[in-house]
Formats: C-alpha cells, structure tokens, sequence
C-alpha cells in the first residue's frame, strides 16, 4: 500500500486560506451554476465507478456489491441537493414589509432574512463509508450545496481511495467551473486538528467513535471563536420485539435482526446492537438457530482491536452468555457472536451492556413483562434510531414510542434501521452520544441547515439584497411574507 | 430592599425534576391549549403592569415609559408566539411515502420527520431587559411556545420584580390549565450552575456579558451529554457614514446616532458602539454640538464598574480624546461621552478599541478613504448588528454590505440598530461572541426552532403518528410531502 504522507502545518495553513478565498467566491456563484458543479461531481464518480470501488474493496475489505451500491448512494445525494436548491425553501426566506401600525408599540421596520452559507467547512471523513461518509459524501455534499468551501480530513482506513476520489471531484469541480480551492483533501491527525483551529474554519462535521468525537467537539467549543461542531458519534440502536409480534413470527424476526445484525460485518452506525425479546418465545430458539456469515476481516485494524475490546467488556459482565457464535473456521479475523443476557442484569449495568460494540455483535435480552420496556426506553442514552417490532394493536406501542422519541432521532415500526434512505424526512442524529448536535441531521436533505446561518437586512434598497429577498423574487421560491407561507 | 434567597441545591433538584416531568405532559398537550395558556400569560402581565412597572423603575433605574414599551413588547411577543402555533411550519413537518422505485438503488421506506421539544430549558435571565429579556421574555415564550417547561435563574438586579413577575405567569399558567411545574424561577450563581448540570435539563439559554456566558457555555459543553446553550454574549454594533451621506445630513445623523447610543442609558446589546465618520466633514462638528443627556445611574453596580473599567481602557490607547462628555452635575453616576481616534489608530489595536462599553458611551473614528472601511469590516469580530449610513448609488455599498454580512446577524441600511423589533424575519445572533450558537436568534419567530429537535417515524401505523404527520394532516398546517411543499 503506497504511504499518503500527513499535510504538513504550513501546507494546512494554505489550504484553509484557500478554502476561505472559495467559499467567498462560492456564496456569490449563481444556483444554477451550482447546482451544474453538484451534477458534474455526481456524474464524474459514477463515470469512476470502475476505478474507485476496486480501491475501495482493498483498502476497506468491504464487499464489491455493497461498495457499488454505496457509491450510487453518493452520487444520488449530491443530485437530491442539486435538485432541491432551485426551490429555495431551505433559504428559509422572510420578508416583513414595513408597518407603521405594527402592535408591538413601535413601527415595524423593512426586515428580510434568509439562511447564508456558513463559511470553509471542515469536514472529517468516516471509515466505515468510504464514499457515502467520505470524500464527496453527505457532509460534503451538503456544504457544497449550502455554498461553502469544503476541506475533507481523509480517514487513514483509505488514503489511496481518498487521493483518488478527490482528484476525481476537483477535476469535475474545475470543469464546472468552480472556484479554485472549493474542495481540497488534507491527510493525518495533527492536520485536522490545526485546521479545526484556523479562525477561517466556520463550522466542522465529523462521522466516528464517541471517544474522537467528543475530543474533536471539545477543540471546536475551546477555540477563541467556538464553531458549530457537527459530530455523529455512537449508537446502541435497540429494537423492542413485543410478546405477540415474537409468537407471530418469530422466524421471520429473527432472520431479518441476523441480517440487520451482520451486514458489512457490523460496521454500520445504526446496526440494531440490543435485542429486547420475550423470555420463553420460541424467538430465542429461532436466533439460536441462525447461520451467522463467517468471519470476514474488519474495516481496520483500529476498529479491529476496539470491536474485541467492547466484545469482552461485554462478555465479562456477570450473567452475560453467548448465544450463538459463528465458526471460526481458518480465519484470524473476528467471527460473528449473539450475546444473551437478561433484562434484570442489563437494568443493573446499562453502562456497560448499552455500549455500542462496532462490529458483528449483538446483545439478546430477554424480559418477562413488556412495561418492564418502559423502565429501560426511560434510561436509553442518546440514540441515532430505536426500533419497535410489534402488532398495529399492541398495547405497549402507545406508550413505548413516544418515549423512544425522547431518546432517539428515529424510531422505526416493524422495519430494521440499518440501510439510511437518503430522502427529505430522513433524520440522522439524536441526542449525545448519538451527535453532539440534537438539533441535526447528518443524513437527507435537512443536513442543508448546519452549514448555513441567518442574516436580516433591515431597511436595505432593493438592488443591494440578495436575490432571494429581492422585492420581485427574481428566484422564484417559497418564502414568507409578512408571516405568511406564499408560493412563487 | 427585600433580599431573596438563594435557591438551596436540594430545591433546585427539585425544581428540575418537576421541570422535567411537566414537560412531558407540556409537549402532549394539545396546540390549542397551549396557544391560550400563552395568551393568558399575555393577558396577565398587562393586567398588571402597574405593579410590575414601579418595582421594575426602583430596581434597575430604567424610565417608566421605556419599562411600559418593553412590558407592551413582551405580551406582545406572547401572542405572536400564540398565533404562530396553529400555521405550524415551523415543526417542518416532511413525509415521503414509501417508493419501492427510489433512485438511490434500494426502496425507500416510509418517512415522516417533524420537529419536536427538544425538553425541560433553563433561562438565564438579563439584567438589561428586566421584561423582555426576563422572567417572561422572549426565550421563555418562545421555550414554552415550542413545547418545553422552563426553568428561569433570575437576574440578581432585579429579584423582587423576578418574584412578582413569577407569580403573575404561574398564576395565569394555572388557570389555562398547564401542568404543575411548566415555570419555575430559581435564584443565584450556584444555583443556575446546579440546574445547567442537571442531567434533565436539555438546553439553556443567555443573555448577558461575554465573560459570564462563556463560563456557561463551557459548562453546558463539560457535561456528560452536552446540550445546546444558546448565548447571547457581546457586541459592538459598528457603524459606517458614507462620505456622501455625511455630506447631505451631517446634523441629522449625529443627533440619531447620540439618541441611538444613549438610550436606556447605553445599555442595550445593540447600541451602536463605534461610528465611522469621513474625517474632514462636517460630522465630527455636529457629533461635538448635540447635547448629551444626564447622566443617570446605570442597571447595578456590577455594570456601572465593569462600564467604568471598558471606557477607561478605550480612553487609555494613545490616540484615542474626548470628543464631547455630558456635565457631570451633582450626580456619581457615569456621564454620558463620546471619544474619538483614527481609523489607524483603530486598525492598530482592534481588540481593545471595538471592545464593548456596556453604558453611555461610543468611539467616533475618522477614516480618509472609504475603500479602509472594507479592511475594518473584514477583520470585525462577530457582531448582532452592522449599520451603514449612505446614498442608495455609494459605490462603497455594493462591496461592504455583504462584507459585514459575514460579520454580522443583521444589517441595517439608514436606519439605527437599538430598538429590536418582534417580527417574522428578525434576526438578533451572530458569530461568536455576539452569539454562541452562530445558528439561532433570540428574538423574532424563529427563536423557536432553538428549542425543538428533529424525530423522524419510519413505517408507523397512522393511528401511532403524531398530529403533524398523520396522513390525513388533521392540524391543517404546511407540510412538504414527497418533497413538494403543499399547503393545508
């Protein structure tokens, strides 16, 4: 594997002020010219197809279909923003007119507001995708489409990958007719964390472990100037199977939690890492009687040795059994395991046994009332998704899901959380550790909002507003007018 | 005066557990019940604006018509709150049905996301806006308009009216029918410390100086889970005379700027604290003739030293003279001046010369070229407010407005920044340290989203949605439904 060595400090200095000089000129470049760089960057990867996925497959050990799949993901995203930008409600336009008679005791002046690009965003790559978390991923996509100057900190996992997918995207970038330095890649540790500390980086986002996020949150919120630090660290994901949901079908369940469980070997931030499940079902049988996938080795070796380490941690809590393991077979990498404990002992140690193991495990706790749910939904950390798998009549349901928002961005009925749709209702995010932002999404087309800020123009002329507060709406978009929503 | 004590730790622990509890019923009650219990909030405090009003002039010095504006602006604020609620945009309620032929390469599932509150908020009250920016201000309306109970920490300046204030909302709140505990005021340092690191407590809120608010802020990001802390810090409010403008109305620009900076004493966040005047115009004479008025004693002895500490530090740069000083009189307290310097002087030492001066006090700078004023405004800290003052076709306008809307939360063209108006499309935040939420306003109707966080449903059965994304749309409100935004 060729070494991609570290940006040097100087080099990084360069590079931010770069990436400042870009955005200015990113903000004031037309939508539609854009929306062209978005389109052009979608189209350059799915035209690279063939050369990015066979690095991707050697530097990751992901399997060629799913990285395939991925990287229509990726490129998909980068169209869904190029899509929505012409229709403007993400500017979240506001124009109140002038009112001498205003009610609140004085006359209400001329005041327009709209969303504005942030400024040079940093954004950390994630290494369990290396093209949908990555290079030209969601954050990217999202910050690029916002208006903003994008440096990507790329992920030791893929260095090779990384160089190649951002040759391919300041290519395109170019061609479209971007700024110079509107994308630029920088390599190593130290590199992303003195960029995280330039004053000309406005706003961060990051995809990875609690323990590197929380770090990298903690240096955005010390700087002189603290800045938005978007952060998706960790989730358990627990799902709730309901007594009579279990004696339904309880084969089906546990077919589709196996699947859900072991896809991509477990790397997956929403893989559903608790099972809630009612003690003497025949579900317990069923799991029992999977065929785990083989080992296949992980993403890397760091990942590796922090799978092994919560994997015994877990293991070693007392009342902890396994409960199905897959065949080692010759393979030294770590091989698929259900866990299986109780609901007493994991109300007794929800620390240790709620705590997110990344990579192809899982956690079956059995429980003997289902209010017993209750008491555990109320004690959740912060979670990216939680999963209900009932009757439409359960009686539980009404009271289990409304506590499961409190806790969790998404809850989800009868379906598994991994497999994130890139749609305009997803939410990706929750409250910490699930991301250091609650009021985000990393995630659908409402990632848009964390690189943007408000700007009001009180009583500006016409000709000096920007063109989504213009009189005329020269742009065509949704905006509310003297607080009512009006379509163009 | 009646000194109130602190509240004790064991009572702020309770406070916030009922906190705690009252805003998970407060979130499922219905809009409409909570429209009228922000109205009747409205309807109490007018109703008792003559008691509240004299103790508010004993405790801060504020002038009884100002207190009265500011009492009429905070129900006013209420009722906008009120009113908004039924539109329901703001919870950007999203539903995208289930399409099994999703471009993105697999089905999309059905998902429906609106925002939801995000849970029991603490308030920190100002010691400058003893209504608005108070007990009853605009972060608590907008809290509780969102969904939240509140827990407030009076402002030690004003703890009689803090009291008073309390029992008129928890009265009235009790009357609407809200549940026990939605408001609750707490007293003291340690006691707000206390409640900022109760684990139910899930964001907060500030306005105050740069110092106190960032010592919360970094305690809000210390917890275990960290939550939004939504600060209002420190700002200088530059503003910029164009050399034509100066030319045309030099009397009536000096005398609106000493209005604007001498009102309410100076201290309002959005004084404008530096003025650029074109040196050589007739500007500088008339900013020397107006008559400045008395001076008055300031909201507490905290601010009249820390006052005191920022203008003796401003007068102390070489370079820096007295332009114009009010007569002392009989009166200790600080005298109404305005100093003046150079714009080299300035861009020599900007830290210390656009430092706040939180009272009666402004830096009047003389600039040469205009084209100085583009390197001043690119090296501002971040500000609530920027102002111009010029002709609509200064050639100077086209290139610093959207210079300082980069600094800047709000922007004003010919008109002053004091006087913040409670509108739609307001905006009061900026970068830091005007705002530690770069993100967010404090005032105007979208205060409200810094209060709510996303939840997205995947697959739930109709009858277990919330109103807002049933598929029928029962509360009439604006929704974007598979990505088109539809009108009820």
């Amino acid at each position: 594997m060729t070494t991609i060595p570290d940006t040097t400090a100087a080099d990084v200095d360069l590079v931010v002020a770069r990436a400042a000089r870009a955005s200015e000129q990113w903000k004031r470049t037309p939508i539609a010219d854009r929306v062209r760089a978005l389109v052009a960057v979608a189209d350059a990867l799915d035209a690279h197809a063939d050369d990015l996925v066979p690095l991707a497959q050697r530097e990751t050990h992901l399997a060629e279909a799913r990285l395939r799949g991925e990287l229509r993901r990726t490129s998909f995203q980068l169209r869904m923003f190029a899509e929505m930008l012409p229709e403007g409600l993400w500017l979240d336009a506001r124009i109140d007119h002038a009112d001498p008679e205003w009610p609140m005791g004085a006359p209400r002046p001329d005041l327009r507001r709209q969303l504005e690009p942030i400024g040079a965003t940093l954004v950390f790559a994630a290494s369990n995708f290396p093209f949908a978390f990555s290079v030209a991923g969601g954050d990217t996509a999202s910050a690029l489409a916002a208006g903003n100057a994008v440096v990507l900190k790329a992920h030791h996992g893929h260095p090779e990958l990384s160089v190649a997918t951002t040759d391919v995207v300041v290519t395109a970038l170019a061609a479209a007719g971007a700024p110079d330095g509107l994308f630029q890649t920088i390599h190593g540790t130290d590199a992303g964390v003195r960029a995280l500390q330039a004053p000309a980086i406005k706003a961060a986002s990051f995809t990875g472990s609690v323990k590197g996020g929380r770090a990298l949150f903690d240096i955005a919120n010390a700087r002189p100037e603290p800045i938005p630090f978007f952060g998706e660290l960790g989730s358990t994901n627990p799902a709730f199977v309901t007594r009579r949901a279990a004696d339904r079908d309880a084969a089906g369940i546990a077919r589709d939690f196996v699947a859900s469980v072991t896809g991509s070997a477990g790397q997956l931030c929403t893989k559903p890492g608790v099972l809630f499940v009612p003690e003497g079902s025949a579900i317990v049988d069923e799991l029992g009687a999977q065929q785990l996938p083989a080992a296949t080795p992980l993403l890397n070796g760091g990942i590796e040795s922090g799978f092994r380490a919560a994997l015994e941690a877990t293991r070693a809590v007392d009342g902890v059994q396994t409960l199905l393991a897959a065949d080692q077979g010759e393979s030294d990498a770590p091989a698929p395991v259900l866990l299986t404990t109780t609901v007493d002992t994991l109300a007794g140690d929800m620390d240790a046994l709620m705590s997110e193991m990344f990579g192809p495990a899982a956690l079956v706790v059995t429980y003997g009332d289902e209010r017993e749910l209750l008491d555990i939904a109320a004690r959740l950390e912060g979670q990216l998704t939680a999963t209900v798998i009932g009757e439409d009549d359960d009686a539980i349901a009404a009271d289990l899901l409304p506590r499961l928002t409190e806790r969790a961005g998404r809850v989800l009925w009868n379906q598994w959380p991994t497999g994130v749709s890139v749609t305009w209702a997803q939410q990706h995010g929750g409250p910490y550790p699930a991301t250091t932002a609650v009021g985000s999404t990393s995630v659908g087309m409402a990632a848009i909002t964390r690189f943007l800020r408000p700007v009001a123009y009180q009583n500006v002329p016409d000709p000096l507003l920007p063109d989504a507060l213009k009189e005329s709406n020269p742009l065509g978009i949704v905006r509310r007018v003297d607080g009512v929503v009006t379509l163009p």
